[in-house]
């Protein structure tokens, strides 16, 4: 099958009625370039991810979850800014033919995108080693999309969902055990929160998707609005498939673990009583786990309260050496 | 270094003062995504290409040639519309990291991207097999865009440059001999013929860059629009470089070599004036090489008037089995 042929493929399968209101390609695949039309007082968003084997998904990752994912890393990047998708473009590194393979991921790709309402709009396939490279553009009202910058002293900090599921599959499958399908699927097909984000607008004064663990996160969202915070480590939303670890453990997942595509944002306390509404709309589970300082330090406090400090990849008692 | 290290180390150098009139992002890297402002009146265009090493760069191209023509051939599909660029997106995954390679790569990559005003808006850098994907947006008046389905009976068909020569240095390349200087440049530096695209609106009735070879990518046009061509073959401009090649050699490389990233147009046969005044504006050659039929067939017509039917790797007789 030629390259030509392999476009078509994906394009086949990865292609569906437009929803009433879409913003449909004027010109998609099968030019040199696709052409695009936003519609007034828009901004575009956009956000580019790669997925590569080895390093981001094992030999042993589905065509189906794969597909799945690499979409809904950049959708999470989407929601992550409060946008609604619009198109995206699917650079694809194959080491070969397989149809069924194809097949299968791009069948993946296409239930995320269908539900998601995003258009594929373009791409390029390639041969080498198997590697994804999404690239998603997005579309907010102008001004409104969601920063890191936002966050002001005395803020809330919240979180969608659990944390920690995704990793604790990753660990689990790393030592050759079976995950509950609860956090296999956290892992293999996240669910971007785009709903959520775009409720968010006017209400949160920063966001970011949870793609690296909630501390190496909730630092990019603090350095980048100068501030600290201090996290209630008890507080910290946990998947149910977490119930039987210890706590050590569970805590080191939630702080550091990755690939949870959930959302962390922060919000003014006076209007702490919408989450429930939010909740409730969505269906999506939103916990309070701290607040913003003005000390450009992330703490953590201890069940018993005592304060543990905040690393790259977790969190550390503040009399340890660092490491 | 980190990947976030990394980031700001290809931005600091692929970065320049946006010229007069130029669409800076609203929020470019350091974000979940980029927040880009479309002027009123203009559609988006947008590409994608991936080049991988050992497939489309062999291991011994400079890190310099690579940042040039990893922009610079998605640069020729906005070229190949008729946009004006605007904004990129990087995803580099690298085998390790090595500052004297990304300094030189990004080097490459930002000389070209401050000629031609297109800012770097986002990316991504992971660890991997060396491979480049880089999205190109770009913008056009509304309605305006440079397609390959409008070519029409009767149109003139134009090339821009010269044809064959990114394709006779590489095959020197592989037989171990040292190209002229002329042609390793249309290889490892190709010029992507913005200028060109944009003097094109009003005047193309179709467009398409050179990256496969002029039969293949002519084909397509001729696809998209529903009709066929003659081309002949004594006037496909040839690069001084390979002024000494037998007259086989040099047609299989200007009919069958790829990446010339050169274009290829129509135009209406009463315009065919223009073309010299285009010429002298941009100080690019135009040559027509051909007219397109009602046939659906693409036929190269011999200097002594020998019709030749035109494959996929180039031409042959018609009197051949194909193959």
């Amino acid at each position: 099958m030629s390259e030509f042929d392999l476009i078509r493929q994906l394009q086949k399968i990865i292609s569906f009625e437009p929803r009433p209101g879409a913003h449909a390609s004027v010109v998609g695949i099968g030019d040199d370039a696709a052409v695009l039309e936003l519609p007034p007082g828009r901004q575009l968003i956009v956000t580019t991810d790669t997925l590569v084997q080895g390093v981001h998904f094992s030999p042993r990752t589905t065509p189906g979850d794969l597909g799945h994912k690499s979409l809904a890393v950049s959708l999470s990047d989407l929601a992550s800014m409060g946008a609604e998708p619009a198109w995206f473009f699917l650079a694809l590194t194959l080491p070969g033919i397989d149809s069924a393979w194809t097949d299968a991921f791009a069948k993946g790709m296409a239930d995320l995108a269908e539900n998601t309402g995003i258009e594929l709009a373009g791409g390029d396939t390639t041969s080498g080693p198997l590697s994804i490279t999404v690239t998603a553009l997005g579309l907010v009202e102008t001004g409104q999309a969601l920063r890191r910058s936002g966050a002001r002293e005395g803020d809330i900090i919240v979180v969608s969902g659990s944390l920690g599921g995704a990793a604790f599959a990753l660990k689990m499958i790393t030592a050759g055990e079976v995950p509950a399908a609860a956090c296999a699927e956290k892992l293999h097909r996240p669910d971007p929160r785009l709903g959520l984000g775009c409720r968010l607008h006017g209400l949160a004064t920063s966001c970011i998707d949870l793609s690296d663990g909630l501390l190496a996160d909730l630092g990019h969202v603090l350095h980048a609005s100068g501030k600290g915070a201090e996290i209630h480590l008890e507080r910290l939303p946990s998947p149910e498939c977490m119930a039987k670890l210890n706590e050590t453990e569970r805590l080191e997942l939630q702080t550091g673990g990755g690939d949870d595509y959930e959302l962390c944002f922060t919000i003014p306390r006076n209007r702490e009583p919408e989450l429930a509404v939010i909740q409730r709309e969505t269906g999506i589970r939103l916990t309070a786990i701290g607040e913003i300082t003005a000390s450009r330090k992330l703490l953590c406090i201890a069940r018993d309260g005592e304060v543990c400090h905040a690393s790259r990849k977790g969190y550390e008692h503040l009399a340890g050496d660092g490491g």
